[in-house]
């Protein structure tokens, strides 16, 4: 069973998975490129993968067969377990829980070359649809507070499988990153009575060095404070907390300017790696009036890394503003 | 003028450093390899590097010549700037000040394929106190808050040349990860009366099973909820929060351990790349019962990136009790 493991000094949640114990032989040996034909995400291999959750298929034909465009299923080795009770417990100073969760993989079409940037839009409306589809089934399950949506796109940004595909992890916890922006929300909302993120798209808007795009619905720019080069969020300019209470026009909205933006990086960094990662209200805070949701893009263009893990300390060689004319501009 | 400007979302400063801006072609190019000869930290190149701050040379010997074992010099591309105000101003929500700061480049050794964990104890030794000069030095300087002093070993780890060296900055904030830090053990503190890093200190030495290596002075452990595999934490057995005030005698004990560490992590990950950065009390917190100075070493293993600074959240698939096996047995 893995197991979630609290950090008393850095105050942050990790999942410790015991199980897949990687020895340093893992590590060092040479990486023997796996140019094998073989992918467990093409027609006809339905089968190799857990059993189908959600698809967008051929009227009439049967789970986990051929004819569909989306698939949504668990992780085959998932970083946390289904079953089980999360039997919170502490050992001295530390504490600890079972590694209770959902690990699920949206494969995001069932063509092997093909990435998320140059899907139709009413393929990437679809994408969007799951992931709205499955947080609102996940929900359901007390024993979760969030569910993580991410995407690595590319080996470089850690994608195990070229064939394009995102994820969602259902947590027991909130994650650090989205806990200390819903602080910094909430204090300044008790202070101005306004949402933080509304009055940065505001500002944004009004100051445009920043926009990478914008439609009637949705902002794309370069954060002021940007830590990596080329770096954008995507959000809705009309407040909302919690992307799963989208619907079906603004998903259609949200794909279209979504698409628009990973063209634009394909295009001015020449199809870089890259994550995404939505950040959301947790599970407990409905109506909420202080946070706001939205993905960040990050392309991995840079290659430090502990320094800025071990102190939290950025330097951004590339201005915001010098990013966001390169992609407002091509 | 380099700026610095904070996120109000995640409620972190970022450095932009604008003067040496990065177009998008910097990082799509291929990188051309520069198998160059020429090494700035080599003997007789010391006029190509800014002057010299501290060295440790030999007797008699006028700055900037050979002859030394180990130079301080301020870095030629630096992120901060010495000289000016901080100017502190709004943008709107947002907030930015100068980039004001000093960063500096410590040049471990002469010998230009010599690595930190080859060197010998005495001049391993003068490196650690090269740290603590330095740090007793820019004290003086009221506009800085801290001093952050980290190495990046090896091209994926973030080095720029391969000359053995680390850097420290000196920042007018502090990083915002030691802020987290103090805050949770000011809290502990509060609660228990007892610094939170002593009582895991005393938990690790009872367990055994997380203790990498430990003398008489110093303990290093692979932390109960490591982010990464192999991470290793190295600190005073003794309650200490500001890492300058480390005697001579501490300092050869230190080096000893740490040279220990660093070796161990050759064998066992066949010199991987890594990153450590130290982690002291800011300089506003004189004598703090409640913080306690340590070194994070992170060997850079796995490739997983944004997601992680998306989210804050790891998964990590080595348990710290089998990193610590194959380092301590070894």
């Amino acid at each position: 069973m893995p197991e979630l493991r609290k950090d008393p000094v850095a105050n942050r949640w990790v999942i410790i998975s015991s199980e897949r114990a990687q020895r340093p032989h893992a590590f060092v040996s040479p990486k023997i490129e796996k140019k094998i034909s073989f992918c467990p995400f093409d027609y006809g291999n339905e089968h190799i993968t857990p059993n189908e959750i959600l698809a967008v298929r051929l009227a009439g034909t049967p789970k986990n067969t051929p004819n569909w465009t989306l698939r949504v299923v668990p992780n085959k080795f998932p970083a946390l377990r289904i079953e089980g009770d999360l039997n919170r417990e502490g050992e001295g100073v530390y504490d600890k829980m079972n590694g209770i969760g959902a690990h699920e993989v949206i494969i995001e079409t069932p063509n092997h070359d093909e990435t998320l940037a140059n899907l139709e839009i009413t393929k990437f409306k679809d994408v969007l649809w799951a992931y709205r589809e499955r947080m609102v089934d996940l929900k359901k399950d007390i024993r979760f507070k969030y569910v993580l949506v991410f995407k690595n796109h590319g080996e470089q940004a850690g994608a195990s499988l070229p064939h394009s595909h995102s994820q969602l992890i259902a947590l027991p916890i909130v994650p650090k990153r989205v806990l200390e922006e819903i602080e910094s929300c909430s204090r300044y909302y008790n202070f101005k009575e306004r949402c933080l993120i509304c009055d940065i798209v505001r500002q944004e808007i009004q100051q445009g060095v920043r926009v990478v795009a914008e439609n009637k619905d949705y902002l794309a720019f370069c954060p002021f404070a940007s830590r990596f080069p080329f770096e954008v969020w995507l959000l809705p300019k009309k407040h909302e907390s919690c992307y799963e209470k989208i619907n079906d026009a603004e998903l259609e909205k949200l794909a279209s300017i979504f698409k628009l933006v990973l063209q634009r990086l394909d295009v001015v960094l020449e199809e870089p790696p890259y994550n995404f990662v939505l950040h959301t209200a947790p599970f407990t805070e409905i109506h909420s009036a202080y946070y706001h949701w939205h993905f960040e893009i990050i392309p991995k263009l840079t290659k430090v890394a502990g320094f800025e893990w071990g102190s939290g300390f950025y330097i951004n060689p590339t201005p915001p503003e010098e990013s966001a004319k390169y992609l407002r501009e091509i």
